[in-house]
């Protein structure tokens, strides 16, 4: 359970943070070496095994569990017509997320990954963050905990993702706050908002006090989870970021853990990506946030695990290596 | 069976190609348009579905049976040493991937495709093309004609990749005569040249006379028999990318049922898809080639297509649509 009774809490907690384990992650490099293949040529599936290795310690990895995390919440800046779709559209796809019918479920099952969404209390949007603070901080950390609890210590990965008509202006917002620069700079069309309404939404962003949302709230709470229990994690795409991107700011190896899915559409990604280090695994121009682009790069993952598991050395193959 | 019984021949058969048929593509169009995400949001995803579908005029395009065909070859330009490896290690592999040891049997299984291994003419390694020809007319024609029976016309889906110590200079000298530039331009480190070898190769590019390997002529037709038959084809790094670049210069349509599978590490492969026009799906730092990067494709072509027949409409769902 979440144990976070205040701000200070949470951010006391991000200044002590475990390491991965470089004996796992040079088990994995030993064993790479000796595979029938020229060195490195697998790019970034050796990279990317190594990693999955170094987190729980176990070389070499597992794929076995994998758990996909999409967190739900309502925005009351809505209401200043900063989204092509309407409010209700949140809940909605929350049903659709329960019968099956939205991309990420279809994603998780390819993944072989499990879905699991969490509604976090849509009937109670957040105000309206150009009028007033977003959330109070008992919010926050009820949202926080609602993340944090949901990572459990069975996985062997957790990809983090989102749904809530309005956010892409709530990330917006934070990323302003947390890097500078304004709605010019951040913001996109989200769902696919027309040039008025992204005028709107730039000044939203930039008239933006005390901002979030429940749904990044749980996703920074559900990150922070999966690193004290040494799980690594796959983020998605603007929003999930955003979301995360406090941590950075706490703890600048806070998402070493984070490996970043995709780039996505949304104008922001890239930027913030850039921000915070980290090297998308897929650019496919998607811009549906649900966890689908962190969904799509476990594939990747599960090929590059079973390069590793599965392919045979130079010796056992009887290949030659590398000539001297 | 393949029918070319001259150059003339192959050059004529290229100059009258089939086209897709743009009414199954627009099928796929108007289902995207129903589903329950924003228009656009699953990106290349969706370019791809539509793709799919173009070829065999099937919507939706199905993907029962994947084939993944590499093709291997020798290359007697290997006395120059330009390469990492002794060329033995061609057969070796081949037999690597008849023991099911290699990268590619780990992706093609992952993939859920099927690997067929050519090999061509082992114990007949072509001629040092900076001394003689490579290969006189009956051989090449022979060798395309195994890259066209090898095209099953049962497939979905043909990945093209190949195996052979020394392709990727024989590649770089025949982009090199297609698209102009020298060795500096088109030679990368293959399986992992040092710098002493990687000048020895780009000098070897600029002797190149009349060139190119096996597997290479494979490549093209098994290129133009999935292009006969209207089935899609993945293609893999720059080896296999050079040996169908002849077939876009004598015809600017003929690769328009090619997707390039993943950008390589190799320094002319950037160059190589810019000059076919061709975006990759994937970019990952590999340098493999056995088709790996194409393998890795199909996961998200598998991935697109679940999105496509397996979510729900707007109406289905009961989720509101775009507000006007």
């Amino acid at each position: 359970m979440s144990q976070f009774t205040s701000i200070a809490d949470l951010r006391a907690a991000c200044g002590d943070l475990p390491s991965g384990d470089a004996a796992a992650a040079a088990a994995v490099g030993t064993r790479l070496a000796q595979l029938t293949k020229p060195p490195r040529s697998l790019g970034r599936l050796e990279d990317v095994v190594a990693w999955l290795a170094q987190w729980p310690g176990r070389s070499p990895p597992r794929l076995d569990r994998v758990d996909v995390l999409v967190f739900a919440g309502m925005h009351g800046v809505t209401t200043q017509g900063i989204s092509a779709y309407p409010s209700e559209v949140t809940a909605q796809m929350v049903a659709n997320f329960a019968a099956g019918g939205a991309a990420i479920n279809q994603l998780a099952r390819v993944a072989g990954a499990k879905l699991r969404v969490e509604a976090l209390s849509l009937d109670q949007p957040t105000a309206d963050f150009t009028m007033q603070q977003a959330m109070d901080e008992a919010a926050f950390l009820a949202a926080v905990a609602a993340g944090y609890d949901a990572v459990s210590a069975d996985c062997d990965l957790v990809c983090l993702g989102e749904m809530g008509i309005g956010n892409t202006t709530a990330a917006a917002a934070l990323a302003a706050a947390l890097f500078g620069g304004d709605g010019a700079r951040w913001a996109g069309r989200g769902t696919g908002i027309d040039d008025r309404g992204l005028a709107r939404k730039q000044a939203v962003i930039d008239k933006a006090a005390a901002l979030g949302g429940r749904e990044l709230a749980a996703i920074l709470g559900a990150a922070l989870a999966a690193r004290l229990r040494r799980i690594p994690v796959v983020l998605d795409g603007f929003v999930c970021c955003a979301a995360v991107a406090p941590l950075k700011k706490l703890n600048a190896e806070a998402l070493s853990h984070a490996l970043a899915g995709h780039v996505s559409a949304e104008a922001g990604h890239r930027i913030l990506l850039n921000e915070l280090g980290l090297r998308p695994l897929l650019d496919l121009d998607m811009r549906l946030g649900e966890a689908s682009g962190a969904a799509l790069a476990v594939l990747l993952l599960r090929a590059a695990l079973a390069c590793h598991t599965g392919m045979a050395t130079f010796s056992e193959a009887e290949v030659s290596d590398k000539s001297p």
